[in-house]
Order: structure tokens, then sequence, then C-alpha cells
């Protein structure tokens, strides 16, 4: 282990998520922010183009240098676009750090990628190497990973909610799962774009690529060979955060949710951002808010012999930055929620 | 057909149902509106309380009196709560009005109703009598009906986005239908209520009433026995406006969308109200909003052989009080399309 | 008076003005849209681009050509951006149509305009002609003007507002009127902007253009020298329409509030579209919100004699669409309301 | 100085207001939440009604007992309504507890206090006694206070923004200051409420109480008589948190705005919650979200010789919660950023 503290990077810190960890790097007592770049000619004072974050006063956001980030870092978080993230992160990992990829580029096997994300996959002795960081299933060999492939924002909420179900052999072989889900539209990014504007999404709710989502691959894979195929449907929302997954689950046999209740509270008992609530609640958005906390809700369709899932997660901390500081926790031996200690911002 | 204008009463014009009617009726060029109750127990100006209608200055809102009401209509809108509006509406009918009624009271038989609405049910002769009035489906048996029970928010988006498919065998038998819709939160009504505020369905999304909601008999009713029995999950999205249900049905045999697009786009030729949109598009809540149009998208998962169908509408307009006005002129005889031309309010 | 039904051309339909143009045009029943252009190179279907529209179907969206459009109207409206509308509204005004410009290239001496709107300024020969159509201040022009300068939004709440009081005389001499005005993001347009995004605006708010709005001349020169300087802020609201105007008058000496009402009633006594509430009740945004009505509010501080004037209205309809149909009936010699008698929407 | 962890109770809990302190208090590593009261007949687990404080499993909420109370707690957060949160907070700090009071009840001499809230005022002692709670103008006096008035939401926001310039003299005798002040709907509380519904608020804004809030004293008191009589307008956004003050000073004498910049900037230097932006940029309320952090920026109109300064705060954080934790730590000597590190949280 490292002495504290650790010195931290973050590049790609100008898009939603790299801003996301800025936030809470800058509480972290373990952590010295020592290195942060976007997408940015010449240095500039963070502040000066991100006034909520005057508080973080001294801060420069430089372009990306490999070798600079390398020698001020002992780990960095990229969160960079997909297409250029994994090539950034394989190279810094090379150079010996500890790296944290938030974008889908090393989650997938090079030719599902390519085939999906329509684009040149990263190296294959990086994409080999990741570990697939759904905190919660894979924190033993986190714990070791100097490279680590921070989950999508849909799947986390998927595998979490669905995954205790999955592997408790509930559900039924050849029965399709679906899965509706929603997004807040900071998911989409900061890029300006004409049907993200405020005119337009207040008030509004719409579906986008149905039927070819990326993240399609990456919960099938997870999920394995028993849960088969799946439908996956995302959805805008007009909120700004949050993942909503609504999963609709084909029974093995009849079942009384009781039970289910009874396989997710053991699978996640002592998680400390895992909060499966009891059979009647379900989960609210805003509940989660601004927290690296996931809820999820269970119900049993006894007419049709269908589990109903309901899982909710910011987009921005447990689907994106939280967790990759929380898997960061882990591989630096910090108590895990150190700087995502914060309930959900509500109201 | 009695001679125009046909004087037309509202009662129970002081909810969101209530007042979209009068903002319709206003400018339906065949009506007087001779008659407008709400839940007052001294007559007000209605402008006095709603200032948003100004312009229809001199209306008065009574206290509800049979007698008073069916001396001065000819016909009447009925839009009081479930359990007392199909009371009502069953004595003006009784006194020779035609009835328009946009509760839940008339539209399933007395049993099933008493089981999901835990209500008592409306005089049987009224229910019996009652025409359901979806209108794209109904049309003949409307054009002489005295008594109408108009059809529900969801059943309307979900019924006029799966009819065509079920009654083209397209269903797999057996296969469970999943519809997972939303809504806007004035389809809650005017009440206040804590979890309606404003504070807490601001950035929120969240199911309600999870496998009891009372539109599903009304839904299944309708589709018939070769639908079997749907899964259906109702959530609230932060909008006023809006229902947008997504259907995903197992398909009998592998087609292909643009065959499934044919099929629809044959059933809603010249219907004024419902738009199929070509493969690869989708329905956006807001292009629909304030306007009495149903938007209907259709995809394939290749995949799975499930239909996905994608149906948008304004719950206060096409899944209320605007599918009112729409068979109030199929009734008269008015063009179909009076006093609700509009397109969607965009942005 | 041309016979009905007048051919009508809408240039720059694809912005949210030009939108709402075509909107309420299209149920006008005196108008017959006969061109329809934007900024597109070829020639579009108009709903495959917004499918809001569906029922304005067999429109097509045009290149502006001015002969084209000459030669299929009567009437143009002119709704392309600050710069050029002028000039196209100029050339169309020449070849004998009757135009009315949306834009701001008509309202203000060449001098005045250049220093504020920093562009060169439209020909002399139009901007002399040009009727500022502030309808309720200006019928008797508008009944014969060929060409008419349709007002901004924020001059147009404010100067409803404040004109009555200023006619008459309550302004003290030499006291600063303040002008706190606050705006949806609709009326920044429909072009992508990064800070105009959801995921920006939704729970924002702030100020731009601060002391340097180029609606400030237009104010002032309707005002008169009476009303002196003024301060005008402008504020972005988390709404998608509506400009709301708080405005701070300081008395010329002491009047009850109820003495002030008397001045604007009976002003504004017969006014279709301008509503005077009673002391005691405010304007809201939303019981405006899409309709061409004007609600007006007052108040007196009697402890440092300033009168309060609160302005509400929908930027798209009476502060843009509405209003240039308004003038277009009154030239017309349509009923002014005519294809604007709808209520706000709400909720 | 009570050695470190401080026992602390919140009393009102289950307001916004008592919930943000929760969430605040929860992460400060010098205290032990040990008493947590609301408005409830008998004791219930917090989570059970709150599930966005997960993560604070084992509290409960009791109804109030002072003896309780004040045994188990050295300081005690009070966030009662107005009219009994003064006499609790009273009944505490004369129990010898230290006690920090929310309400408006110990914030102004009990003549006044009678005038504007229209309810019976706070004992005298107490009202004597209480520390007005604006840190950054009352440090001295907070280290040693046992009874501190927390300042409202209003003129947090107003005098953190006009204090330097009043008390730097750059205020015209006899000028009125306009104050033009906005709050997101959560300022209102918890309960429900017709007016502040979704359906009601989404997409609206209006005035309230014109001429007769309660913060006008409040103001009029701290800023003193060299400011005069104010004009404060509070009108409602719809954002769910946020005050934006917008105020209009006339200036004594011309000065240029980086002058009035510097003023302010050696006033607010060292501060650690209070931002001057320099001329030319604005706050946006979404730069402090869920931050303790004032965000100021300055305008001088040289045509009106009007000094604008425009505030924005969280009002349940240096509005309220944040700003007694921000106290708390002053008095009990913790650093005083203390729990409230936090930059905005934005998107």
């Amino acid at each position: 282990m490292i002495s504290t503290p650790i010195r931290v990077g973050v590049v790609g810190a100008s898009g939603y998520s790299g801003l996301e960890l800025l936030r809470l790097l800058a509480a972290h007592p373990g952590v010295e922010l020592s290195y942060v770049a976007g997408n940015h000619e010449s240095s500039i004072e963070l502040t000066d183009e991100f006034p909520h974050l005057a508080g973080l006063g001294g801060l420069r956001l430089e372009a990306y240098r490999p070798e600079v980030c390398a020698d001020r870092c002992d780990a960095v978080f990229v969160a960079l676009p997909s297409g250029s993230s994994g090539r950034v992160a394989a190279e810094l990992w090379r150079m010996g750090k500890v790296v944290i990829d938030l974008s889908g580029d090393l989650r997938l096997p090079a030719d599902v990628y390519e085939r999906w994300y329509q684009k040149p996959a990263a190296p294959a002795d990086a994409i080999e190497a990741a570990v697939y960081g759904l905190t919660e299933w894979a924190r033993e060999a986190l714990r070791s990973a100097n490279l680590v492939a921070n989950p999508g924002c849909y799947p986390t909420a998927v595998l979490l909610g669905l995954l205790p179900a999955v592997r408790a052999g509930l559900c039924r072989g050849g029965g399709t799962i679906v899965i509706d889900a929603k997004s807040g539209v900071s998911g989409a990014g900061r890029s300006a774009a004409g049907h993200l504007m405020f005119a337009e999404m207040a008030d509004n709710f719409l579906p986008y690529r149905v039927g070819r989502h990326q993240h399609v691959p990456e919960i099938e894979r997870v999920l394995g060979p028993e849960a088969g195929a799946i439908v996956f449907t995302t959805q805008l929302l007009p909120t700004v955060r949050g993942i909503y997954a609504s999963c609709y689950v084909p029974l093995a046999q009849p079942i009384r949710v009781e039970e289910v209740y009874e396989v997710y509270r053991n699978r996640y008992e002592g998680e400390p951002f895992v909060h499966v609530l009891p059979p009647g609640q379900v989960p609210a958005l805003k509940h989660v808010r601004a927290s690296n906390r996931c809820q999820i809700g269970l119900a049993v369709d006894d007419r049709t012999q269908v589990l109903m899932v309901f899982s909710a997660i910011d987009n921005l901390q447990k689907g994106a930055a939280g967790q990759a500081v929380q898997n960061f926790n882990v591989r630096f031996q910090f108590p895990e929620e150190t700087a995502l200690t914060g309930c959900g911002v509500h109201p």
C-alpha cells in the first residue's frame, strides 16, 4: 500500500462524471488532488469555468500530458469519451499507475465492443487485465486491481437489481427478462445538443437507441447464460440525475415476494450502499439523488408469475464517479464509505 | 339530432379533467356552456378561482342540483370522483340527457368494479347501457349512445397501442404482455397531497399501486382473452401532463417491424388523432402535450422476438376531456375534430 | 380588404416563434397557409422534422425564395434572426405584401439599433414605415399598416404593465423605474447552447446581459421621456415559456392601490387579452401559458411610495406569434380573437 | 469547551430544515446525534419515513420531551414552526443547553415580531439573550453564545449581499433599495398545500405576501438606519431549493463597479463560504445548490447610478441548516467548514 495521501489525477475532468469526481475527491481525507486534465488546450483556473467548485481554489485544468500525469500521480481516474478513454487508461496503467477507467472501453471483449460501439477496441492486454468494478460483486478482485473497468450507469442499476435473483436460480429458463430503464439527461453528457435543451426536455419523456444501446452486452455478460437474452429499453426522463430500472423477470416457479426479499436481504446484508426495501415499498429516484446509494424494491405479480425488481441509483455517483471512488477505496484499503458518506439530497 | 347549439353542462368542473373540458368546450362553435357545477356549496364566479379561464367571463360554478342541470342541458359531461360520478351520470341519463361520464364507474361489470375499486358499483342498468368510448374502436356504437363510459387515461394509451397487434393475431398465446406505463402528476388530481408537492416530485420518479392499479381489468377486458393476463406497472413522471406506455409483446412468430407498421398504418389510416410513426421513430411525450393526439411507435427486438409498442397521449385530453369531446362530436354529428384541432403545445 | 382566405406565408418557420405561428395559423379560418420557409437548403415535409405538428400534414418547409414567397402570399410573417429578418421583411414589403416582422430590426431608429444590436440596421424606409405593433396601444395605425414591427417579448410585458401609470402621470420625475424581468428559456431560441441544456437550466436561475439587453431602448422609446431612464434586468427562469416583469415605480404622490386599479381598469376595459387583477391578486406565469393573454397585478408599498406592477405573458404568444396574429387580425379586419381564443393551458 | 463528541439533538427534525440538519450532522466527526424529535406522537424508525436517510440507520424520531432532550444533549438545534420554536428554544436554553433556533421567533424585538408574525412573542429574556447568527458578521459574539437566533433564508442572502455596500456608505440617503427576491418551493415547508403541488408550480412563477413578508423587519433591522426603508418582494421559483436576491441600490455618488468589487473582496477575503465574483460574472442558483456557499455578483448601471447586487444561496443550507451548523462549529471551536465542505451539487 502506498502511504497516504495518495496523489490522485483526474483525466477528463470537464465532463459531468469528471466534475463529480472532483467534488467527491476534494472531500477525501486520504487524497491529494495532484493533477486535473480536461479537453483544454491551455491550462485554466478550474473555478473560472466551474464556479460551483469554488472551494477547490487553486486547482488548474490542464491539457493532458501522459508523462506529467504519471509523474504527479499514484492513481488516475480516466473519464474521457468512449474510444479514447481506454487507450489513455491503458497507457497510464502500463506506466505503473493504478487506473480506474469510467468509460465502456475496457468492459467488453474487443469483438463485442467493436460491434456495439462501432469504434476500434482498446489494447487487448488492458481489456484482459481490467477488473469489472461492480463493487458489491467484485470486491476481492478489486483489492489488488491495477486497472478497473468501472461499470456503466445502466448496468450498475440493472445488475445490482437482478443478480441476486439470477444467481439464486429464480428466473425461468427461456423466459425473456424485460428491462424498462430510464435515465436523467446528465447521462448524455455536457456537450450541447438540440434535443437535450431545457425547452425540449422539460415535460418530455422518450426512448432512445431502441434495441441497440451499448449497455446490452455489458448487462448480458455479467448476468450470464442462465438469464438469457434481455429486452432492454433506455428512455430519457426530465430529471438531471438518476437511473431507474424497472425489471420484469419470468419466475421459474411460484414464489412469495417475502421469500425473494429474504434472498436479496441476505445477499446485501452489511452493504453500506445497497438498500433492499421491504415488500410494499418502492424506490424513489430522489431518495438516492447525489448519493452513492442504490435502492431496490421487489414485487411479485401473482397472476403472471413475474418478479418485478425496481432499482434506483444516481447515474453520476453509484453509476459513475461514486462507484469509482468506492473502488478506489477498496483498492487502497480506505474504509469503503470514505468521501461517500452522504445521504440522498432530498428535497 | 338536437338543433345547435347544444346546451351542455359540466358536472365536476373544478378537477383537472373538468377544467380541461371547460377550456375545450368554450371554443366549440356548436356548444352553449349552460351549466357548470363543482364541489362548491355556493355559486361562485368561475374566473375568481381559476384565473387562467379569463375569457370565459360570466360563467358561474354552482353547487350540483340534478333538476337544474337537467333543465338547462341537452348533454352533460360528468367528471366527478369514482364512486359518485357513475351515480350522477345514471341519474341524468334516466332524465333523458345524453351523458358522458369520465370516471371509471361505468367501464366495468359491477363485481369486477367492486373488487378493484373497493367501492359500491353504479346502478346496473347504467353500466349495462354505457358504451365504452374508445372512439377509434367504437365509433358506430357511439353515434347513438346516450350514456358513454369515457375510457381511462392509461387504458386509452395502452389500447390504442396494443389493439391492432392483438386483433391481427401477432401475440404469442400464453406470452405475458408487459406494460411499463408512466404518467404525469396531473393524473393524480388537484387535491393537495404531500407526496405530489413540487419539492417532492421535481427530479423524482417512482412506481405506485404496483400490481393493483384499477386500470388493469379495464385494459384486459378490452384486449380480450387472446392477450391473456398482463403485467401493468404505473409510475409517476416529473411532468404535469402525459401518459407514456412502453409495451412489450411476445410475438407469435417472427415478423419484421415494417410488416407490423403496415398493420398499424392500415388500421389507423384516416384517423385524425392517431399517428403511427414509421419504424425508427419513437413518440415523445411533448409532441402530444395539450393536444388530443396519440403517437404510436413500433420496434421489434429480433433477438427475443418481442414487439415493442410505444404509445403517448396527453392524459387530460385524449386520456380524458379531449376524448370526451371527441365522443360528443361523434354523438352529435359534429366534425370529429371540432374544438380539438390544435397541435401539441411544443415547446 | 383582400377577399378571404388570405394566402399567408411564414418565413423563419423552424424557430420557436415560427413554429408557434404555424400552430396558430393552422387553426385560423380565414387563412390559407400557402408558403412556409425555414433554414433548410432543400424542401422537407414539415411533420418529418416537427412531429408535434401532425395534423398540418402536407405542408413543406422550403428554402426561402423571395419571388416564390411573393407570388404565393398576400401577407407574410417574418420570424428570422435579428440582422436578417428586417431585410427580408423590407424586401417583401416593397413587393407589395403586408408584412409582420417579429424581429427587433424594425423597432428602433437605425443609430440606436446599431448601438444596441451591434449589427447593421435594416433599410431606412422600412424602419420609417413600420408601425410598432403593441396592439392595445396602436390599433388605429395597425388597421392600415403594411409593415408591422412586432414588439419584443420583454417590451410587451413591461409596456402593457407600465404605460397606464406613465400616461396617467403617476411616476415621480427623476425617480428610476426598476424592472426585474424573468423569461422562460424558449426565449433564447432553438439553437443548441451548452448553458441552456436541461442539465444546466433545471433547478437554476440566473441573470444575463446585465445592463446591456437590447430591449432597453425599445422600452424607453415607447414609455417616453416622462418615465426617464430605466434599470432593466433580464433573468432566465427554469420554465419553457413565459415572461414575468416585476416593475417598481417611484410615485409622484401618495395614491391608494384602488385608485391605481381604476386607472388600469379603465384603460383596458373591453380588451380581450389584457386582464387587470383586483388589488390583492397577483399574476401567475402559468395562468397565461400557451395563451395570448396578459395578466397585470398592482400593489402600492405605503412605506416607500413605490408602485409595484406585475405583468405576465407567454413569450411565444403575446410576446411574439400570438401578438403577430392579433395584429394580422386587426389589419385584415378579422375579429381580433380569431385563432387566439384559448385560455391558458393549466395545469 | 465540552469534550468531543458533542451530544447533539434536533427538535423539529421532520421539516425540510430539520432533515437537512440530520444529513449534515450525520457526517460531522465531532457530533453524536443523540436525540431526534419531530411532530410524532410515538417513536418511529427515522428511515421508515425518510428512506433517503438510509445510512443513518438506528436513529429514531421521538415525540419531544424537554427533560429527555436536556438529559441527552449538550447542544440542541430547534427547527419548529414560528410561534412554538422560540418557546422550546428558551426552555432548553434555561436548562443550560447551547441552543440554535432556526425559526424567526428570536430575531426581532417582541413588539415588531408580534406585528409582522401576528403571533405572541417568545419570552423576553430569550429574545434579549439571543445572538443573531449571520456568521460572517457576528463571529465574535457567536463564540460564546448560548442561544443563537439563526437568520432567515431571505435575510441571509440579502444581508450578505448588501451589508458591505451599506457599511461602506455607498447608498444614497433617502434612496429606496429595491430587493426582488425569489425562492425555491422548499422554503414553504413540507406540509401539503394545493398551490405548491407539482402540477401547479411546474412551469410557474408568482409573487406571494407582497408588501407584508415577515423578513422585512429582520432585514431592515440589520441593515440599519442608513439604508432606510426597503421594498422587498418575495416570489416563488419552480425550483426545489435556492434563494436568489436581485438588489437595486441607488448610489450616493458615481463609482465604478471595480471599486465596489474591491470593497466586497476585502470584506469577504478569507471567508470560506462567501464568494464574490469579479465584475461581468453573475451568480447562478445551481452553483450553490446543496452547499453552504453564497455567491455574490456586482454591476453598476451607469445611466441611473444604481448598484445591482445579485446574491444566491441554498435556502436549506446557508439559509437554514448549513448556517446553523456553521454557527455550531464557531461556538464549539470546530473548524468552521466541518461537515460543510461540499461544493454545490451541479448538475
